[in-house]
Parts: structure tokens; C-alpha cells; sequence
């Protein structure tokens, strides 16, 4: 099975209006929340986000480039995370407000 | 002394994503860590923001209408103070999260 590597910002290169940008999008406020409910690789697929492909593909490079999500190929299928841990020791508390606040909204 | 209003949002009317969107910026995001230590009313022309008034004045705009920001004027003086309370109930722990992690970076 071939795994081909995509960018990710290491946790130092996280910035915090870059992820803030990120996440002030519903449709990507709605694929965290299922990332983070889900605590597991989902393939994109997976998530029904009721847009083109080309506008999906779009939003999950966003979160990748932000660092707010890990992207890997396993063969044909691209495999999303959330990258919780380096996102939660380089802005504590962050994610878990945004995560609530989508939830409540 | 004349008090002129302007508009703001009520608490229900406060998004996430146009709350994330204002808080991603550095410029504002130095505005608002002003106002969370200063923790009282500040004129415009107190924070130095290093750009032109008119891309001040938007910066502020935008956190207003966004629900981060009240603005009232006093005479010719615009008074900024941050809606701590109002952000807290609605969006629990993000301000504190964003200001720590503005403040770390």
C-alpha cells in the first residue's frame, strides 16, 4: 500500500490567527466536529459537507495548512484527523471552546 | 456631552464563525488584548496600531459587529471596551484561550 505525504505545519510553525481562519468557516467548524467526535482517521468521504469535491478538497487543505488536521493517503483513499494534542499543548483550551461553542450554536 | 450609538449585536445575535473570523488578525487580536488588560473603556487613539485611521477604524468596526467589541461615543472620543461577559456566556472559555494563546505567541 503506497503512502504518499502531505505538508503539515510542525506544532512550533502553528499560528494562531492562521488556525482562528480556519476554523471561521462552518464548513470546517462542522469537519472538526466530526473529527473530534469521531477520535479516529475518516476518510473524506465520510463526511457529507453537501459541496463539490473541488470545495471539499479545498476546506480540508485549509485545516491541513492551519495544522487543525492530519492528511494521509492510504492508497486511494485520504485519511483525515484532528491533530488534537499539538493543538491543545500550543493553544490550550482552544479547541475544546470552539468545539463546545459549534455545538451549541 | 453628546452620546451618539452605534449598532451592536445582542448576545443571542453573536456567531462563532463571525467571532473566529474577527479574531483572525493580528491587528485585532492586538486590540483586544489591549482592552482585556486594560479591562476598561479606551479611547481609539490610546492603542497604537501603527496603520492608517481609516484601516483602524475598520479593524474596530469589525470587532464590533462581530459582538467582541462595544463602542460608544463620548462627545468625539469613541470608547472601546471589551464585551467580556457577553463573549463568555455565549462562547464559554474562547476568549480567555485566544487571549492566553495570542499572548504566548
Amino acid at each position: 500500500m503506497s503512502t504518499r505525504v502531505l505538508e503539515h505545519p510542525s506544532i512550533e510553525e502553528l499560528r494562531l490567527e492562521s488556525v482562528l481562519h480556519a476554523l471561521a468557516d462552518p464548513m470546517r467548524l462542522e469537519v472538526v466536529r466530526f473529527l473530534a467526535e469521531a477520535g479516529r482517521e475518516v476518510a473524506c468521504s465520510e463526511i457529507d459537507l453537501a459541496v463539490s469535491k473541488s470545495t471539499g478538497t479545498h476546506h480540508y487543505r485549509v485545516l491541513r495548512e492551519a495544522g487543525i488536521i492530519s492528511q494521509v493517503y492510504r492508497g486511494t483513499a485520504k485519511l483525515n484527523s484532528l491533530r488534537r494534542a499539538d493543538l491543545d499543548t500550543r493553544f490550550p483550551g482552544l479547541l475544546d471552546s470552539v468545539i463546545t461553542a459549534a455545538g451549541a450554536g
